[in-house]
């Protein structure tokens, strides 16, 4: 019942380089970056040639790899004091995505364990982070699909797929998943403004894997819902705090309010690592905004009058009021809120 | 009270031909088209070298001063029957906004009425439809700002400007009116996908008024409406049925759903001759459905993956039951439903 998954590999370890497909070019052009340095990976998710939260941590991990080789070569004693700053660069990388910290800890974790082959060691648990996001996307695709009680139309935002995790997808996952069962009918994707993740990157991966993919503007999102044939809309998340708040790409709750509105289902597919229990609710999740130029300019073509100012957040807060399922790797919690959130996360220990 | 306007003016009747601002590119380039036949209208107006439902209306009327003169040059004895195709041809331009429908309906009557110069008699009328529609602007301006109880920032979607009509605007003309009268703060423009019409048209023309102009991306008004800072939304409207019922660009409805879950006030702003007594409710108003490429392209660049289908339909319904307050020449309608909408039309006769 698992679907065969042999889609295109957004983060690649290869000869003592990390390989990142560079995802601003997409579709257009598929081209890998060659990066050997903590700052060259730090640079790629600042610059979003690499995006997606989880996909944001793998990548992070690996460039502590890169950190620990240089620093070890630049001082066997010292090496796990001076990679302090390296790892500090990391996770001033992007500020919303929580997972980038999660696995920076993780990474810290080895760190400080110590080992004689660091770089090694780092490298076996990079990898290990990246196989096991893998496996919680697909036991998430497996859960989520299950609560696809009726065969129809769903509707996605932003990338939540191969390119934005260790591979497989979130919310991609699931539509992956239920397409194969037979429970999804077509796929309709936000093109998702202003940086086109929806029309690039979630309509390159359905359409290399034969799912129905139909391309709408995010604003008539609503007016397709009204039509009556979606049943479920179905994003990722880059953040989810305590109470079930979920940060993610701007957008997500312009479409939970209209999905409310509608009776469509909204589900929220993201592996525990992207519950953050010391944040409280949404309130205080950072939201990062991103240069105005992303709504200005098109493939370096201004698309807009010259003088305007913009307000361009990279990331919405969705309340978890408007949750209907979230979809971890640990379960799914049904309209969650801060008894449920905690409950989840309590059954791991 | 009434603030000065200077604004561009789009549609210009000039020594014998019509001259339209190419409002596709805009901001970019300031290009006027010089049309001398009914056939370059109507394909201007399919094409979107001219937009907005008043100048639709507008350009449609000149469009038949041009073809009287050709038919009655060809056939004086018959030019009346000879325009019948081309008032046919000017219909099918677009179906949606219906002041296109009552401009050649208004024409057809002078044609019916008959004369020794048509071209004068029928250019007297054009110059009336549009100068009246000018004036009606300023009307609704004033009677729109009025509803503006405390100072604020307002929400506009597309662009209902002096590009979009004869001149000032409806939303705009609104907008306008508000800000001279220090009741506006910051106007947020969403941009309007797929055919930027916010970027592009009506972040320009209130760059050159110098009010104060936010660009967002659409997806992005919900989490703005969220911070409270908005009072308003304010659209045109590009045909209204009898029930009050509002079609308009794509996204208004998505627009009209979060305004109401965040106590924002809708303010749909339109002259009467944007009402359609002759249709029940919006269920029943044609909905154009535009080229994929305005999706999958951009300047001839393709933005979006190949082999991904796309919706794209150029309008929304809104119901009537989203809409606070309904701003027309002939007065302002609150809750608009189908009894109010009668009174108002009646109000005329």
């Amino acid at each position: 019942m698992n679907p065969a998954h042999d889609q295109v590999r957004a983060i690649v370890w290869c000869e003592d380089a990390l390989e990142l497909l560079d995802q601003r070019q997409l579709p257009g052009a598929l081209v890998y970056q060659r990066l050997t340095t903590a700052a060259e990976v730090a640079q790629a998710i600042g610059d979003m040639v690499v995006r997606g939260a989880p996909a944001i941590g793998i990548t992070a991990a690996y460039g502590v790899v890169l950190a620990a080789r240089a620093r070890y070569a630049e001082s066997a004693p010292n090496w796990q004091a001076l990679i302090a700053t390296d790892l500090a660069m990391l996770a001033a990388a992007r500020p919303t995505a929580v997972n980038l910290f999660w696995a920076l800890r993780r990474m810290a974790r080895v760190i400080a364990a110590g080992c004689s082959h660091p770089a090694q060691r780092l490298l076996a648990e990079a990898r290990a982070i990246h196989v096991e996001d893998i496996a919680a996307n697909q036991r998430m695709g497996e859960l989520g699909a299950a609560l696809l009680t009726e065969r129809g139309s769903v509707l996605t935002h932003c990338n939540t797929g191969s390119l934005a995790t260790g591979g497989y997808g979130t919310a991609l996952g699931v539509i992956r998943y239920g397409y194969a069962a037979g429970l999804i009918e077509r796929v309709y994707a936000d093109e998702t403004r202003p940086w086109l993740q929806g029309a690039r990157l979630t309509a390159w991966e359905l359409v290399q894997d034969g799912i129905p993919v139909t391309l709408l503007a995010d604003a008539a999102a609503a007016a397709l819902m009204r039509q009556g044939e979606v049943r479920w809309a179905m994003v990722g998340a880059d953040r989810i705090a305590a109470n079930g708040d979920v940060a993610n790409k701007i957008g997500t709750y312009h479409l939970a309010v209209a999905a409310r509105y509608h009776g469509v289902r909204l589900m929220v597919v993201a592996p525990i690592t992207t519950v953050d229990m010391s944040i409280a609710s949404g309130a205080d999740i950072p939201i990062e905004q991103r240069a105005a130029e992303e709504l200005l300019t098109l493939g370096g073509q201004p698309i807009a009058a010259a003088g305007a100012q913009v307000w361009n957040p990279s990331f919405d807060v969705t309340p978890a009021a408007l949750v209907d399922a979230l979809v971890t790797d640990r379960g799914v919690v049904l309209a969650p809120d801060a008894v449920k959130m905690a409950r989840l996360m309590a059954g791991t220990t």
